[in-house]
């Protein structure tokens, strides 16, 4: 766990990262979500992954409500489940930098067979603003600190 | 540096995450990114990481093409704008499943002022796909092993 590492933070990324921004963490979640694996030796021949990494990356999701074990059958949790779009927008980043040979992975929509990709998206105007156009506010979870460091539309976390 | 550790892996995910997945990574970038963060006492003041770990990470993204130093003034290049966007999938994710106070941050479109948010995207019916209705395809840079392994429409990794 990062928790203690990143404890300063009152950041919802941070949190997140906390869950799962340990080695390996994510990849585990990957083969899962769209490799539908469930067994730890299944993980562990595919991953490589020591086992005792492993066995401690699965034991935190399960404690943090991630995935759900049952007779050594790990299944992801809706919650974790919806880490599979964390998987996705590190995949579009990939295919447009790391990826010479073309993106390996292309993710399919079941229902209409169309590419999925994860896309920045403005609820007013509908628009997929680069990210140069967006800028940090403070919410409802704000503290007082960010309060007086964000001005809006100015972006200072 | 992840990549020792993933090289097996021919997957744009598993590439991003040799480039940011190391602990700190994405909140540098998110500082950088969203609080116009340039110089290392400023990263090192407010994110309270040991100077050595952020030499190494600020070292690192500017070998990578993240970052573009000039007499020690940090810059995010285009490839590293563009992990904003991880940034805010994480937060997304957060927000949902860890921020029982609310959102700590809202993104907003310098635009037009509206909440920007990363959503799953179908470029052929255009909805907005559950991470349940989406699998993993062999794409242009698929290997041997994959294209046998990933049925099209089973999503196998």
């Amino acid at each position: 766990m990062l928790g203690r590492t990143y404890d300063r933070e009152n950041c919802s990324a941070a949190r997140t990262l906390e869950l799962v921004g340990e080695r390996w963490s994510l990849l585990i979640i990957r083969n899962a979500h769209f490799a539908s694996m469930m067994r730890f030796s299944d993980f562990q021949r595919r991953l490589g992954i020591a086992p005792n990494i492993l066995t401690s990356r699965l034991n935190d999701f399960v404690a943090n409500g991630i995935m759900d074990v049952d007779e050594q059958t790990y299944r992801l949790t809706d919650k974790g489940r919806e880490l599979g779009e964390i998987v996705v927008a590190l995949t579009g980043w990939g295919d447009r930098w790391a990826a010479p040979d073309g993106p390996p992975i292309v993710y399919a929509h079941t229902g209409c067979g169309g590419a999925v990709t994860m896309r920045a998206s403005c609820d007013r105007c509908d628009s997929a603003p680069p990210m140069i156009d967006v800028v940090a506010t403070p919410g409802p979870g704000a503290d007082a600190v960010q309060r007086e460091r964000l001005d809006p539309g100015q972006g200072k976390i």
